[in-house]
C-alpha cells in the first residue's frame, strides 16, 4: 500500500489539506498501538485457521507486527499523520514490511470493529491498573486508621460540631466509597468484556471466521451478540466515565476536607514539607496545592463524562465519524483518575494527625449534647422531649459561656428532675464515642472490627 | 409536638420566613411517604424487641402509621410546609394522634439516616418497575423483528447506504442496550441494597439497636457497614441517574433514527396517526413529536446527572443540606425515563414498516460493493487491492449513472480478470445479506437465532 | 373551536392518551399566560390595523383576553390539559367566550412564532426582576463593608494564611463579581430583545402584516430579521442559563465561605438563628443550611443549562418538539436564582463579623512575612533573594514556636544585614493592610473609594 | 536563581516527584509565554518609570526577555519541567541570561496576578481570531445564498415538510446564528479587558506602582477595581467558554443538516471529494466526515465549560490551585472552534445544491396547504375554520395518492364554496415563495434584502 488513501479507488479528487488535518487521530489513537497489534495477531492466526489466508501469510503478518510493536515501543516508529490513524499507520507499515501479506490482514474485518475491540482491550488493561490503585489507598486508609485508632475527632454534620468520633471511623468512610468504586469498575469491566471483532462495518462478514476462538484468545467472554450494537456501541466508555466521576467526587471530598483540616483555623493535620509547596510571593506559605489540584480536576472528569455522551446522544445506528470524539476524554480520565487516586494514596500515608489539637476542639463544644438527651429518653422521656430539654441546657450553657460538664448538678436538675450523678460521665468525650457502638458506629470495638473485615476484604481482592 | 420546630429549644429567635419557604421540601419529599412509613414501623418493631420502647408503643405507632398511610393514600393527609419535610410531617401527625408514644419513634435514629433510608426503598421500587419497562420495550423490539424477518433495508455507516440488513437485525441492536442498561440497573440496585438506619446522625447510636433485623425486614442485604459513609453516601443515586442517561442516549438514537425514517424523504416507516400530532398553522403535517420529544429529554436527564455530581463534589462528611437537592433531579428522572420507555414501546409495537421503499433505496445505491472486494479476496486477491479495484468499478458505474448489476461482464472483467460471470448473484441484495452469517451478522438464520435467544433471555429474566 | 385538536382535519384517529399525557405542557406553561395575552393583544390591534381583521372582531379579542387573563390572575380559569398548552387554553377560551371573531386570533402568526414570542417577553422581565435582586444584594454587601470598614481579617490562598486584608476589601470583590453578572444579564436582555412574532411558522406570512408596529408596540428594539431563525433560536435563553450559572457560581463561593466562617474552627462570622436550622437530633446544632441549599443548587443551574444546551445540539431547522423541553429548565433557572440572590442578600444584612477572633487569627500565623521581603527589597536585595530570605526566618520562628515580631533584632540580623529596627513596625498587621494602597488593594483609603465608587454604580444603575 | 524553587527558603524537605509531576503545568502553559513576556516587559518598565527599579536594569530585563523570546519563538528554547510553569520557566532563563537583575522583576508581583494578566490577553487576541473566522464563515454563507437566489427548497418543522422556502433564506438563518456568536464575543471581550497586574498575591502591594499604565500600555480599558477579585477571578474564561459552547451547538445543527443533505434519500447537496473521506471496507462510501466531526466535538466544548464551572464552584477566595485546571479546557476550546469554524467555512464555500432534487421534492409533498387556508382566510372564513377545511382536503388528496394541484375544481369545492379558480396558482410552489414577503420572510425580495444588509454589517464590521 502506498501512501494512498485505502479508499482513493473511488475519489477523484485529493482530500483537503484542511480536512486531512481536522479528521487524523493519530496523535491520540497510537496509544492505542498495543491493543491494535494484540488484536491483530489473533484476527491473523483465525484466519490462517479458518483456511482465508495460508499459515505462511499469517506467519508473515504476526512477526510483521511483532517486529512493528518492538519499533513503537522503542520510540522508532514514524507515525505518519497522513495515514490518519493507529490502525493505517500499523497496516501501512506491515505492508512495507512484509508485502502482499499485509494487505490480507484486513480480509473479513473493517476498522469499526477493530477500533471497538482496541478500545475495549485498553480499557479493560487501564480497570484492572486502577482497581490495583484503589487498592492501594484502601491499604493506606486502613493502615493510618489502625494506626491512629486512638485519636478521636469531632464528627462533623453542615461543618458543624455533631458527636465525637475516631479519626479512624472517618477514614474508614472513604474505605466504603472506594469499595464500591472498585465494585462499579468490575461491573464495567464485565460488561465491556464482549468482542465486537468479526462484526465488520456492521453487517457482520461473509468470509467462515470464527468469532468465538477470537474473543477465547483475546480472553473476551465471548463475542458481541449484534454486529450492529458491537461497532455503535460506547456505552463502556460511558459507564467507564461514570464510574471515574464518583471516584473524583470521592476524592474531592477527601481533598476538601484535608484542605480544611490543613487550614491553621482547623489545624487537624499535617503533611510533610515533600507533598506540599509554597509561594512566589509569601514566604511563610506551606500550600495543599495536591488535595487543591486533585478537587479541582474532579471538574474535568464530569466535564469528560458530559462530554461523550452529548456526543452520542441522537446518533442513527452504526458507526459515525463523531464517535472518534470518543477517545480523547477517555485517555485523558483514565490518566486523571489512575495519577489522582495513586497521588492520594502517598498523601493519606503521609498524614500526620494532631490528636491533641482535636480533642481540644471536641471539648469546646457540646458535641455530648446528644448524649444528655439520650440519658434522658433511657430515664423514660419520649425521645421528642428528651431533645428539647437538652436543647435548653445547651442553650443555657451557651449563654453564660461554659461547656457542659461544667454546669452543676443543680443547674441540670433545674430543666429536668431525671438527671442524676450518672450523668457526668455521660457527657465525657470517650464515653460518648464508647458508646455508639451499634454495627458500624464509631465505638473502637466497632472500627476494630471494621478494620479487620477491610483487611480481609483487600486480601481476598488480591488474589 | 406542637407546630414548634424539633430543634426550637436551643434557639431564641423564629425562623426567618424567606428561610423557612426556602428550606421546605415537603412539596417534593412527600413522595416519599410511603417508604418513610414502611421503615419507620419496621424500627418501631425492633425498638420494642430491644426492649427500647415498649411493645405497646410500639403497637399504637404501627397502627398510627398505617392510619396516616390511609389518610395520604387517599388525599385527606394535610401537608404543612412549615414542618419542613415528609419526616417531620408524618411524626407530627402521628404524635397528634397518638399522644406521647408517637414521640418515642425517633429514638435510636436520625433525619439523616431516616432520608438515606427512604431514598433507597424508593428507588429500588423505581427500579423494579422501570426493569419491567424495559422489557415490555424489548418484547416489542423482539415481536417487532420476528414479524418483519424478511424485510431488508439499507445498512448506514455516516448516514450514507453501507451494506443491506435485516430491518430485525436493525431493531435487535436496540434489544442489546436496553439489556446492558436492564444489567446496569440491577448491579446499581444490588449496590444500594444496603440499611442506612441505625447510623443515627453520624456516629451510630448508643442504643441497643438490632440493624441487621431492620435490614433484614425491609429487604436489605445488610446494614451499610460505616456510619458517617451511611448518612453521607449519594452514590447509588449518581449512579441510577447514570444508568438512566445511558438509557436516555439509547431512546434518543431510536428516537433519531425514527424521525428520520418518517421524513418524506426516507419513508422507511409510518406511525398510526393515534402516535402523531399535527401543526396548528399547516393542515398537511403529521409529526412524529413523540420521538422528537423523548430526544429532547435526554438533556434533561444528562442535566440531572451532571446537577447532582457537581452538588456533592467537594462536600465534608457527614451529612450537609446540600444534599437535599439529590431528590427532584432524581424524581424527575425516575418519571422522565419510566415514561421515556413506556411509551417507546407502545410506538414500537405500532411501528409499520414500508418494505417496498427501502428495497428501492438498496437498489438504488452501491450497497454490494463490499460483496464485490469479497469476492476478488476469494478469487486470490489481497483485501487492500480487492477494495482498490471495487473503488474503481463504482466510480466507473456512478460516472455513468448505472448501478453495479447493470455493468456487463465485459465492462467489469476491464477491472479485473478475476471476475467471472458467477460474481452477478453476489450482487442481489438478497444474497448479500445472506452471506453475512458469521455469529452476530444479519443473515436471517443468525437474526432468528438471536431472536431466539432474546426470547428466552426475557422469559428469564421475568421469572 | 371544540375540544378537538386544531389539526385534527387531516387525522383519522384520536390522539392516544399516553401522546397526550406525554406531550402536554400546559402544567408549566400556562406561567406564560401574561405574555402569551399581551402578544395576542398587540397581534389583534395589529391585524386590524392592517386591515387583516375587522375592527370590530380586533375589539372583542382584546375584551375578550382581558377578561381571560382576569379569570387566570383570580385563579378562576379552567386549564385543560387536553389542549396541550398555554396558547390553545387561552385559543379556546377566547372563542368559547366570543365565538367566530376568536377563530380569527391565530392569522398570520403560528404557534412556533407565538411561543418565542412569549418567552422573550417573560425572560425580558425576569432579568429586570433578577437585576434589582442583584442591586438588592450589592447594596447590602457595600453597606456591610462601610458598616465594618476597620475590621481586618486573615486573607487567605490555599486556604492558608497569606496577608491581612480589610474584611470589607474581601466583601467588595463579591461586590464586583455581581456588578459582572448585572452586565451580562443586561447583554442578554439587548441581545434577547427582538420580536419574533410575524415570522409564522418558519417562513413568513403572505398577509400583510406590520412586524415593525408590533415588535414597537412590546417594546422589543425590531423585528427578528430571519422567520426560520426567529423559530429556531433558544440562544437567547442559553445566554441566560449560562449568566445564571455564573451567578450560583459566584453565590456557591460566598456560600462556602460564610458555612466556613461559622465553623466553630473559624468562628469569623455569627449569624441570627432566624437565620439558622436545628438538628433532629443533636441539641446544640445550629446548622447554616442557608447557605448550604444555595452552594448545592448551583448544581441544579450548571445541570439546566447542560440539559438545555444537549437538547438544541444538532437539531435541524426550523422548529423541532425537543424544543419545548426548554421552558422547565428556564422556569425553575428563574426562580432559583432569583430566590436564591434574594435570600442571600438577607444572609449579608444580617452577617455579624467578630473582629476579635478575626484579628487573633492573623496574629498567630506569619501574614506579614511577605512585608519583611518587600522591607528587604526596598533595601535594595532582588526580590527573589529578599524572598529566600524571608522564607528562612519563617522557618526559624515556625521551629521555636514563635512569631515574627517575637524575634530580636539580632536574631533577625543573622539573617540579613540590611534588617534593623524600622522593620518592627513594618510586621504589624494594620501596617501590613494601610502599605498595600496601590489601586484596588486592601489599604482602608482604598477600600473607602472602592465603596463609594460602588455606590454611584449603584444609585446610577437604578435611574 | 537555581533550579531550586522559589518557595524553598521555609522547606526543609524536597518536594516529592509524584508531587513535582502532578502539579507541573509547563507542558500546557507554554502557550502563554508570548503573552507572559509581553506583560513583563511593561511591568519592568513601570517598575523602572516608578523608580522601583533602575532604568538600567528594566532594559537589560527586557532585552534579555526579547531574547528569549526569539529562543522560543524557534523552537530552541528548553523548557523545564521540575520549574513547575511558564513563568518560573521564563524568570529563571532570564536569571541566569542577565543574572541579579533578573530577580528583581518578580517585584510587586505575584504569580496570581501575573497568570490571570497573561491568560485575559491570550483571550483577547484569541477571540479577535475567532470572530475574523466567524466573519469569514459569515461571508461563505452569504455568497453561497446570493449564488443560489434563485433555489427553492422544502422548509421543514418536524423534520417534515412544512413549506416551501429558499435555499438563501435558510443560509440565511445561519448568518444571523453566527452574528449574535460575534456579538457575544465581543460582549466577552470588553467585559475581560480589565488588568490584574499589581493586584499582587491578592492584597495589593505596598510597592508605588501605576497600575493605570500598566493597563493602558497593554491595550487593557482599566486596572481591576478589586485585587482579592482580580486573582480569583475565572469568569471571562467560562463566558468565553459559554459563547463557545452556543458557537458548537449552531455548528452542530448545521452540520447535522449537511449530513441529512447529503444522504441519498435527501441528495439536497454534493460536496467535492476533497472534503469527504471513504471507507476502508466499502469502497462506494463517500463520507461527511467532517461536518460529523464538528458535530461530535460540541460535547467536548460543552464538556469544557461544565468542567470550569465544576472547579470553580465553592471555592474560597483568593487563589486556589484548583484554579490551574481553567487552562486546558480553555486552549482546547480555543483550537476546536477556530478550526470548526474554519473548515465549516471552507465546506461551506464547496457546497453544491441540488436545485432539481430539491423541487422534486416540493412537489411531491403539500407545502402549499396553508397557501390553502389562507386563501379562504381572505375569502372570510376564520383562521381556526380555514385550517380545518384546508386539513380535510389534505386527508382527501393523500387517500386518493393525488397532490393538492391535482384535485379538480369540482373535488375542492366540495370542500368549500369559497374555492374558486384562483385559487390554483396559489398553490404552486413559487407563488407560496413569493407570498411570504413579510419583513424576514423567505420571498426572494426579502432575502435579497437580508443578503445586502448581511454585506453591510460584515464590511462594517471588518473596518
Amino acid at each position: 500500500m502506498s501512501k494512498e488513501k485505502p479508499w482513493a479507488g473511488r475519489f477523484k479528487e485529493k482530500t483537503a489539506r484542511s480536512v486531512e488535518e481536522f479528521t487524523v487521530s493519530v496523535e491520540f489513537d497510537s496509544r492505542l498501538a498495543y491493543w491494535d497489534i494484540l488484536g491483530s495477531k489473533v484476527h491473523a492466526r483465525m484466519l490462517a485457521r479458518q483456511g482465508i489466508i495460508s499459515e505462511e501469510d499469517a506467519q508473515k503478518i504476526i512477526e510483521g507486527l511483532e517486529k512493528i510493536w518492538r519499533e513503537i515501543e522503542s520510540g522508532r516508529f514514524r507515525w505518519r499523520s497522513e495515514l490518519e490513524d493507529v490502525h493505517m499507520n500499523i497496516e501501512a507499515a506491515l505492508i512495507e514490511l512484509i508485502g502482499p501479506a499485509g494487505a490480507r490482514l484486513h480480509t473479513a474485518r473493517s476498522r469499526n470493529d477493530q477500533v471497538a475491540t482496541d478500545v475495549r482491550l485498553y480499557l479493560r488493561d487501564e480497570i484492572d491498573d486502577l482497581c490495583r490503585r484503589l487498592q492501594g489507598l484502601q491499604q493506606a486508609l486502613v493502615d493510618k486508621a489502625e494506626e491512629n485508632i486512638q485519636v478521636i475527632m469531632p464528627g462533623f454534620t453542615h461543618l458543624q460540631h455533631a458527636q465525637p468520633i475516631l479519626f479512624a471511623h472517618h477514614l474508614m468512610a472513604y474505605f466504603e466509597m472506594f469499595q464500591r468504586d472498585r465494585e462499579r469498575l468490575a461491573d464495567c469491566r464485565r460488561r465491556l468484556n464482549y468482542c465486537p471483532l468479526g462484526s465488520a462495518a456492521l453487517a457482520g462478514t461473509g468470509f467462515p471466521v470464527d468469532r468465538h476462538f477470537v474473543a477465547r484468545e483475546l480472553g473476551f467472554t465471548a463475542p458481541c451478540a449484534n454486529s450492529l450494537d458491537a461497532v455503535s456501541d460506547r456505552d463502556f466508555i460511558i459507564e467507564f466515565l461514570g464510574a471515574a466521576a464518583l471516584i473524583m467526587m470521592h476524592l474531592s471530598r477527601l481533598s476538601e476536607e484535608l484542605i480544611l483540616w490543613m487550614s491553621s483555623e482547623f489545624a487537624f493535620v499535617d503533611l510533610p514539607d515533600a507533598y506540599c509547596t509554597g509561594s512566589s510571593i509569601m514566604p511563610q506559605k506551606k500550600n495543599p496545592d495536591v488535595p487543591e489540584l486533585i478537587r479541582g480536576k474532579s471538574g474535568r472528569v464530569f466535564g469528560h463524562l458530559l462530554s461523550l455522551l452529548t456526543t452520542m446522544k441522537a446518533l442513527p445506528l452504526a458507526y459515525n465519524r463523531d464517535m472518534q470524539e470518543d477517545k480523547e476524554p477517555l485517555f485523558d480520565t483514565v490518566d486523571t483518575v489512575k495519577t489522582a487516586v495513586a497521588i492520594m494514596g502517598e498523601i493519606v500515608a503521609h498524614l500526620k494527625p494532631r490528636p491533641e489539637r482535636m480533642r481540644e476542639v471536641c471539648e469546646e463544644g457540646f458535641l455530648t449534647a446528644t448524649d444528655l438527651a439520650d440519658y434522658l429518653v433511657e430515664k423514660g422521656l419520649a425521645f421528642r422531649e428528651a431533645h428539647a430539654v437538652a436543647g435548653r441546657v445547651v442553650a443555657y450553657a451557651l449563654e453564660r459561656g461554659r461547656r457542659l460538664w461544667e454546669l452543676s448538678l443543680e443547674e441540670l436538675r433545674r430543666f429536668s428532675e431525671l438527671i442524676d450523678e450518672d450523668l457526668l460521665e455521660r457527657l465525657s468525650i470517650e464515653g460518648s464515642v464508647a458508646r455508639r457502638n451499634s454495627f458500624g458506629g464509631t465505638a473502637p470495638e466497632r472500627v476494630k472490627e471494621a478494620i479487620a473485615s477491610a483487611r480481609t476484604r483487600l486480601s481476598q481482592d488480591e488474589t
